[in-house]
C-alpha cells in the first residue's frame, strides 16, 4: 500500500504499471512537431459529431477505447475511471463515458486532471482497492475559447501570453501488470494564488503552484533534479516556464536543464505562431504524456520522469467578479524500473517509511 | 486495506472513523423541519461575502472549519481535502478552500459529490495513504439558479416537478478515530442515463442511477433493505423517490419502509410550497448528512444506514444541444459500529474476499 514520506508526497510500495495508454489529437496537432506520436490524429475538429462538445466527448472514448484495445482490455476490466475535463460540469467526461458501465470518479482540476487522475488511479491500484483504473481527460480549442473567452466567430484577437488549447486528449490504464512505465510516487498540490487576475496569461496564474509542487517533491524525497531524465510540465507555456525557473531557484532547485513543456512541446511557436505562448488544456498534457513521454519511458529511452500538470482555477464568473487566478499543480513520478525495496534515502523532514502514519 | 466484494463494492478493512463533521444551511433552511440540526444557520445569502458565489465558497470554508474545530483538528492535520461543488469549473471549492493549505483533490460528481468524497476519503484512509482526510461539498440556491435556470431578477415560474437548491453545505472529517460513524463500504456508481430531457426534473433523471448502485450494493453483499435502520438518499425529492421505488422493486428490493430523501427531510413541502418537488444540490444531501444523520448514527439511536448521493449529470449547453440528462449516484455504507472480521457473507456472484483482485 503507498506509504508517505514528508508532508506531500506518498509513494507506491508496488509500483503500479502504467500497462497501456493512447493518445488523440486534430488538426493543430497534426502540423506541430509531435504529429508522428498520436494514436488517432482527426483532420475534422467535429470528430464527425454534431457539435463541439460532443466532439470532445468523443475525443475521451477514442482515448480510452484504444488503450483498452492496446492493453487487450474490455470495460468491464477497469475497476474505476477518473476522468474530467474543462466544461462547465464536465460534461465531456461524463458524456464521453457513458456508454462503457466502468464506476466512475468524476474530477476537476482543470489542465492539472491529467496527474490528478494518475495520481488516485495509482493509490487505488497499489492499495489493493481495484486491479485496473483508467485517467482520462480532453480539450477542445473551440468548446473551450467558446466558454472561456469569446465566441470563435467573433474572431478576437489574441494577446502575446495567451496560449492555444489542444483538442485532444488521453487515457492511461494502470494496473499491477510489472511493465514499463511504473508510478514511484505522487505529490498531490495546495491551491496556490500569486494574485495574477489576466485570464490571458494562464502560464503566469499556474507557475506558482507548480514550483510549489516540484519543490515540495524533492524536499519530500530528498532527491534533486539531476536524477531525473526528465521534469515535464503540462502547459506553463513559454511565459510560465520562465517564473517556474525563477521561482524553482528562489527554493535552491535549478531545473532548467532538464525540464520540458508538453505547451511548448506539442507546437512549434515558430512555424505556428498563432498558438502564442504555447498549447494549454487538460488535453495538452494528457496527449503528450500518452503519445510522447511514456513510449519513451516504456523503451527505457527515459529512465525517471517526473510529471507535472498543472491547472488554473477560474471560471468566467470569478474572472467578471474581480476573482485572481488560483493554481494547482499535482506531480507523478514515473520511472523504467520498478522502485526497489530500500530504494527509499531519507527524506530532508525525517519522517521516513512511516506507513500511512503522518510524521515531520 | 481496501477489498472488493462483488463487483462495484469495496469492503473497509478497518472502518475508517468519521471523526468529525459540520453543516451549513441558511434562510429556508432555517425555517425547515431540521433547523435544530445545523452547526450554522446563516439568514443573510450573502454570508457577509459580495457576490453569492463567494458567499458558497464562505459555505465550504466555514463546514470545514467548524469540522476541524469540533475534531481539535488543525488544516495540517488533515492530508488531502476531497472537494466539489455544482458551479462552473467548480470555483466554490478552490476558492472556499484556497488559504487551508491542504493537498486537494477536486471533484466533479454533480450532487453526487459528498458521497465521491467520503468513498474517496474512506479508501485512502482504509488504504493507510492517508490518516486524515476531510470531504466537503456546498450549494447555493441563489448561483445555481442563474447559471442553470434564470436570473433570479426575471422572477420565472417553477414547475411542479422542480427542487429547491439548498443553499448549504457540509463537510466530514476521516480518519483512524475508533469512534462511530464508521465507514463499512462504498459502490461507485457508472453513468446511467433513461434518456430523460427535462431539466426541471432532476429527480426523474437520478432516480435510475440510485436504483442501480442501491442493487448493486444489495447484490454484492448479499444483504437485504431490511438489515439498514436507513437507505438515505441525497435530493431525489418526490417525484424521484417515486421512481427509486419502482425501480428498485422491479430488481426485487422493496427499499420504502425505511427509505428516506435528504430533499424531503430538509424542508416541509405542506408548510413551505415553492420548494415543490423537495430539496436540492450538493449542499442537501451534505447538510443533512452532516447535521442530522450522522449524529444519530454516532448516538447509536440508528446502527446501520446506506448513505447514496445522486447527481444530475448535466450542464446548460449540453441541455441547450438536445442532450438526455444521465445520472450518477454513489453509495457509502455507514454503521455505529466497525466492521467484525469476518462480518462479511457470501455475497451472490461467489466473489468473496478477494483482496484487491477482481473475482465475478
Amino acid at each position: 500500500m503507498p506509504y508517505r514520506i514528508g508532508k506531500y508526497t506518498l509513494k507506491m510500495e508496488h509500483s503500479p504499471s502504467i500497462e497501456s495508454y493512447a493518445s488523440v489529437g486534430s488538426k493543430k496537432e497534426s502540423e506541430g512537431p509531435l504529429a508522428a506520436y498520436f494514436d488517432l490524429l482527426e483532420p475534422d475538429g467535429y470528430f464527425g459529431e454534431k457539435t463541439w462538445e460532443k466532439a470532445e466527448s468523443r475525443i475521451q472514448r477514442e482515448a480510452i477505447n484504444r488503450a483498452l484495445a492496446k492493453g487487450n482490455l474490455d470495460p468491464s476490466d477497469i475497476d474505476y475511471v477518473f476522468a474530467g475535463d474543462l466544461l462547465n460540469q464536465c460534461i465531456s467526461s461524463s458524456f464521453g463515458l457513458r456508454e462503457l458501465g466502468i464506476p466512475l470518479f468524476g474530477l476537476y482540476g482543470a489542465c492539472s486532471t491529467m496527474a490528478e487522475s494518475l495520481s488516485l488511479a495509482g493509490i487505488l491500484v497499489d492499495s489493493g482497492a481495484a486491479v485496473h483504473c483508467a485517467a482520462v481527460t480532453s480539450s477542445h480549442f473551440c468548446t473551450a475559447e467558446r466558454q472561456f473567452r469569446f465566441p470563435l466567430e467573433y474572431a478576437g484577437q489574441r494577446t502575446p501570453t495567451s496560449q492555444w488549447t489542444v483538442t485532444g486528449g488521453g487515457a492511461v490504464i494502470v494496473g499491477h501488470g510489472q511493465k514499463a512505465p511504473y508510478i514511484h510516487a505522487i505529490t498531490t498540490g495546495t491551491v496556490e494564488d500569486y494574485g495574477i487576475k489576466d485570464a490571458n496569461n494562464m502560464g503566469a496564474a499556474m507557475a506558482p503552484a507548480a514550483a510549489s509542487t516540484i519543490c515540495r517533491y524533492f524536499q519530500d524525497t530528498g532527491t534533486t533534479p539531476e536524477e531525473y531524465d526528465l521534469i515535464l510540465t503540462g502547459d506553463l507555456g513559454y511565459v510560465g516556464t520562465g517564473l517556474l525557473y525563477e521561482l524553482t531557484e528562489r527554493q535552491g532547485y535549478a531545473i532548467h536543464k532538464n525540464h520540458r513543456d508538453c505547451g511548448l512541446l506539442i507546437f512549434d511557436r515558430e512555424k505556428q505562431p498563432d498558438i502564442y505562448a504555447g498549447g494549454s488544456g487538460c488535453g495538452c498534457a494528457a496527449s503528450v504524456l500518452c503519445g510522447y513521454i511514456l513510449p519513451q519511458i516504456q523503451r527505457g529511452e527515459l529512465q525517471k520522469v517526473l510529471f507535472i500538470a498543472t491547472g488554473a482555477l477560474l471560471s468566467t464568473t470569478s474572472c467578471q467578479q474581480g476573482e485572481t487566478i488560483p493554481g494547482i499543480a499535482h506531480l507523478v513520478s514515473l520511472a523504467h524500473t520498478p522502485l526497489e525495496p530500500g530504494d527509499d534515502r531519507q527524506c530532508q523532514c525525517s519522517c521516513h517509511r512511516v506507513g500511512g502514519r503522518k510524521g515531520g
